[in-house]
């Protein structure tokens, strides 16, 4: 006989492959979503088959309890949702997602983090109040590791997540003697850069790499085109960029420029209200400023196994004068990306939720 | 009936364990044999059992075949020879291994790799017309990687394999800006420096930073005690080193001082003539200048998740003024150490072998 009978916890198994593609879905909507967290949400009917899947959608849109139970119709009464964030329970520009799931007939909630706002959190409490199922925690390091991760951060911190994002030699180098950096990565590692650009809500440059660099700052397709969610491009620094800059001829994303050094006047300023995430792209200075402020929440090294010797460093100076001022970070991953290796790190302190 | 059946290929997986054995074999006395190999050799009997393992003796002692084969006796008589390296059949300090394999009876010689000096090679080619059955290249890569790799070098190239090593923060510092390092890595990478330091022939520093640094340049336990294989340690610069510098105090391995700034001329030095593996550890300018030269054969950086923001750079000016010009490397492993990262790289036109 070689029927294949049940493996045994089909239900848990279940449960966690819904909370995969829960985290998937989120993970096609993030950038596009803030100030909002990018939510997925899997809904299954009683005999455990997904009968809808949801994101949020820009803001104003329904979050992504709505899609999916829309999606599913009838076939949710009696069934599970799974969803990567505790559902809302307040009305914000939308109803909260908590009444919809009961009148949807849910019976069974699981959710992979709570809002860490005490303000915002609550959803949950509700929903067993109301005698729902609750279940939390499943494939919460993922989630809280995703889309996410910015989103959480802003709740618990009230600034956004700072991600410094660079691309150098072994050596620590950014470019050659004479300026020219193209290309130190490969592209492999560069296109997993244009992937994380579109994700992210505002690009941060200086005006010293946007003069020396001349970047366009956008999100593109390996094919050059530009991904439908392109981030806000942000210079800081006192120098005047040129109206010919390719930030501001190439792609249709806004561009704002901010006179200041003072990383917290950045983060701060009214036009990164709904900003949640922020990818930090150059130069050394700017780095540097932003590691002295404590505010860098998250370093991305894309290393080239290549070295140079002399030019521009990866860093500069960021208030570190001896040895015991160092700043540690912890790795949480480490990768190979075509040619290039990616080092994935954070502040030795930092929690990522 | 739950009696274990031989695995199918018995034979050939004992072969693959034995060369495993003689590779580690060897490994065990990486650092002592210079100017000869360090080679490993099992010996199995007809039923394909252990009776026998060898390595190389330091100089004017015996080669790994004979220890193996003495330690068999007459079990080797119609056994297997299973050994890193081709062996010799030249009359060096001691008589050549084939006639001994011969002598011994043994009737099957497994060897992971050749010698690639044309003039030291023919051991196989006369063991194949005695009549031995001959098989080449079990383990071949991990065995020109491991304790072979130098040699296989020197033996191609005439001169000795330079590794150059050096540990730095992510942002390529390798000292703060006041010139405190110690320390960046951890004490596990620190201790993968001591294990290296003891299979090499040679550490090669330059007098700068044996001024700024004061290091002892030996290779020691965890516990601070000397291994039994020293380096020996070489001086390059046109400074001059105190005679209480503890390269002079500390350890017993002798200091050679080197008063020239090209590294042609250091690995060309009659001193340097037995030695065969390098390690080049610093500092900067020293290592640009090997760089430069092409003779840097594998690169060995030991990074910690770490920012300086400023103070010196691991690489100083290596000749590269435009990106086009630039070093480029392949890496052959990444690994986790402690907290830190390795990697382990070299010349994108580089063979190992």
């Amino acid at each position: 006989m070689s029927t294949a009978s049940p493996a045994p916890y089909e239900t848990s198994v279940g449960v966690t492959d819904a909370m995969r593609r829960a985290l998937a879905a989120s993970d096609r909507v993030h950038g596009s979503t803030s100030p909002n967290p990018a939510v997925g949400c899997v809904v299954l009917d009683r005999a455990g088959t997904v009968v809808g899947t949801g994101a949020t959608a820009p803001p104003g849109g329904p979050h992504a309890e709505r899609t999916a139970l829309a999606a599913a119709g009838e076939r949710a009464v009696g069934g599970t949702a799974v969803v990567t964030l505790e559902p809302c329970n307040h009305h914000g520009r939308t109803p909260p997602c908590v009444d919809a799931l009961l009148d949807a007939g849910i019976v069974r909630v699981h959710a992979a983090v709570t809002d860490p706002n005490p303000i915002a959190a609550g959803g949950l409490e509700r929903l067993r109040a109301a005698g729902v199922d609750v279940t939390l925690g499943t494939l919460a390091d993922e989630v809280a590791r995703g889309p996410l991760r910015g989103w959480l951060h802003r709740q618990r911190t009230g600034r956004p997540h700072v991600t410094w994002k660079v691309a150098s030699t072994l050596d620590g180098r950014v470019a050659a003697a004479d300026g020219t950096s193209r290309w130190i990565t490969g592209p492999q590692a560069r296109g997993e850069v244009h992937d994380l650009r579109r994700r992210m809500d505002a690009i941060v440059a200086g005006t010293g790499t946007v003069l020396a660099d001349d970047p366009a700052l956008t999100a593109r397709h390996p094919d050059g085109t530009l991904f439908a969610d392109q981030p806000l491009r942000v210079v800081v620094g006192l120098r005047d960029v040129p109206p010919g800059a390719r930030l501001h001829t190439d792609g249709a994303a806004p561009t704002l420029h901010l006179r200041t050094r003072d990383p917290a006047e950045v983060l701060k300023d009214p036009a990164m209200r709904d900003v949640v995430d922020v990818l930090l792209e150059g130069g050394p200075i700017l780095a540097g400023a932003f590691v002295a402020a404590g505010v860098v929440d998250r370093v991305l090294v894309h290393l080239a196994p290549a070295l140079l010797g002399e030019g521009p460093q990866a860093l500069g100076a960021a208030g570190v004068g001896t040895i015991a001022d160092i700043v540690r970070l912890q790795v949480d991953e480490v990768r190979r990306v075509g040619d290039d290796v990616v080092i994935d790190a954070r502040p030795a302190s930092g929690q990522v939720w």
